[in-house]
């Protein structure tokens, strides 16, 4: 038995077919040109036969879409999706009239924890909390062996909770005072800019080579590290938010595991480092009996697996519900 | 099919005989008097058999408890009992000897949880968030339709998440700056005595018939809203603290229901109301969109009927796992 996983990213697309056990049998990728939800089907569609036409042969019981963005599973609706600039989108009956069979819409993150938790750094484990930093920033629950959706499909929205309540930085979502506003990559670039057009990090410019186009959050981390008093502020409130906030979700949900992943955390090794430490401080001493700290290890490949292996069980839930 | 549902808070053991539908067959309470282990189980023998011999003749397929603690479910041991002065005591191996049958422990909060879920507030929904707000500060989660309990059966500690993560108030679990610390009824009545014994809130005494130790939670709403500047600080830090906390949960687990109950939530309605507020205000958009929040219904009945219900489940699993 063989399923499409999908993933539709910012700059990507990538169609891959997924074996029952997780293998990716085939994987084909194209870049995005526009970024209109048709012009997007179409690449994916693309993508797809490519992937297809390498496995030949084989029977396709789901596909499963992973999309960075919030979006509703039972309808295939796409509610905000900053990367592609679009809000309240049908996409999986876009993409469904578009390759000619059903399809099925999950949070790409959702789809990275679930191949995490299937084959990769959650192997083995029923419980757990994943958190990607990127240049967003979000999360998954896997309790008892599945994945935490919701009513509504948006579940883990990490990147969303408030950390300052009142008079907060404004999130790409619209809302004041979200984690991902002090956290996540792009803001986090966005803050370093600020910082260097009012002259507040010498530093931090000089390691952008005097361009603050050029900054990047290596470059922040490399200025706090050196104690450049603006750059420092802004890293250690991201870093404390982070790790308070990571931490009071693992008092909540007290996973087996907590598999950190995204650009920001893989690229920012000291940031990667505090967030450990700083759930080992804040989270109630009773989660941590049983707890250990590890770092994503599929890579891109995760969503894809994750997509796949959602799309079966999906297809047999129905099937099983049909007949 | 019946099992033997039990409740034992810091008060009371309650004991009772419940069908395969939640139904309460029979129901037996007996005061708690000394706060010994081995009393405690004795304590609950006697409720046991007192709700057997009512309900004569039912056979008893398992025995589900639930206790006001920290525990591990897999183990039977409670960690930490606050209510009960306990700390590391192996109650589930002592209860199984003492009534010469297995026994299942639970956090009495879960237990309650599965009640509301299953016959109470949250019937017919499969994601449920319930805060409980008395002594202390605890919460369950109900998501794909089942309990999470987490690896070491300690999620859902929504006391212990860090609202003050450097220097807060000292919590009875020890840590320092946790929900529970601000926002539990025992921890509210000591801030109000503090704020008496600095002469900080005259209305708040003058409630209390001028006695500090008379100082409930219902008079702390009272003098908050009638403008006594000194109540209007702890109660607003208390209210806000909650609200964010919810919130917060309602953005990551986007739950159908929030279920609010406990002694503290239920007798302060304008806090109730706050907290109610706190989530609209501060919860991402796109987790609200299909939420409501509602009342526990139950009462005490919902702790023995989720302790029941799960005794079930559990059985039938293991019976599964061994034939």
């Amino acid at each position: 038995v063989f399923t499409l996983g999908i993933d539709v990213g910012g700059t990507f697309a990538r169609a891959a077919v997924v074996a029952a056990d997780g293998r990716l049998v085939t994987v084909a990728k194209r870049a995005l040109g526009e970024r209109k939800p048709e012009a997007v089907a179409d690449c994916v569609a693309h993508a797809v036969a490519e992937a297809l036409e390498a496995a030949r042969g084989v029977t396709i019981i789901g596909c499963g879409v992973g999309v960075a963005a919030q979006l509703n599973p039972s309808t295939g609706r796409v509610r905000v999706a900053p990367n592609l600039g679009w809000r309240d989108v049908p996409f999986g009956e876009l993409l469904c009239a578009r390759l000619g069979r059903p399809v099925w819409l999950l949070n790409d993150l959702s789809a990275a924890a679930y191949g995490e938790f299937y084959a990769g750094a959650g192997r083995g484990q029923r419980d757990l909390l994943t958190v990607f930093v990127g240049s967003g920033v979000g999360s998954a629950i896997i309790a008892n062996g599945q994945l935490v959706a919701g009513i509504g499909g948006v579940a883990g929205e990490l990147g969303h909770i408030k950390v300052v309540p009142e008079g907060g930085r404004r999130c790409g979502c619209g809302e004041l005072g979200c984690l991902e506003a002090y956290a996540g990559g792009h803001n986090l670039i966005e803050q370093c800019r600020e910082l260097v057009a009012q002259a507040g990090s010498p530093k931090l410019l000089a390691l952008a080579g005097g361009d603050p186009s050029a900054i990047t959050p290596v470059h922040l981390e490399e200025a706090a590290l050196a104690g450049d008093p603006g750059a420092v502020r802004v890293y250690h409130q991201m870093r404390d938010f982070l790790g308070v906030a990571v931490a009071n979700y693992v008092t909540m949900l007290n996973p087996a595991r907590l598999i950190l992943g995204g650009g920001v955390l893989s690229r920012l090794p000291a940031l990667r480092r505090s967030v450990a430490e700083g759930v080992q401080r804040y989270a109630s001493r009773v989660s941590l009996t049983e707890f250990q700290v590890v770092d994503a290890v599929l890579g891109d490949d995760s969503g894809l697996m994750g997509a796949g292996l959602l799309a079966a069980q999906h297809a047999q839930a129905s099937h099983r519900i049909t007949h």
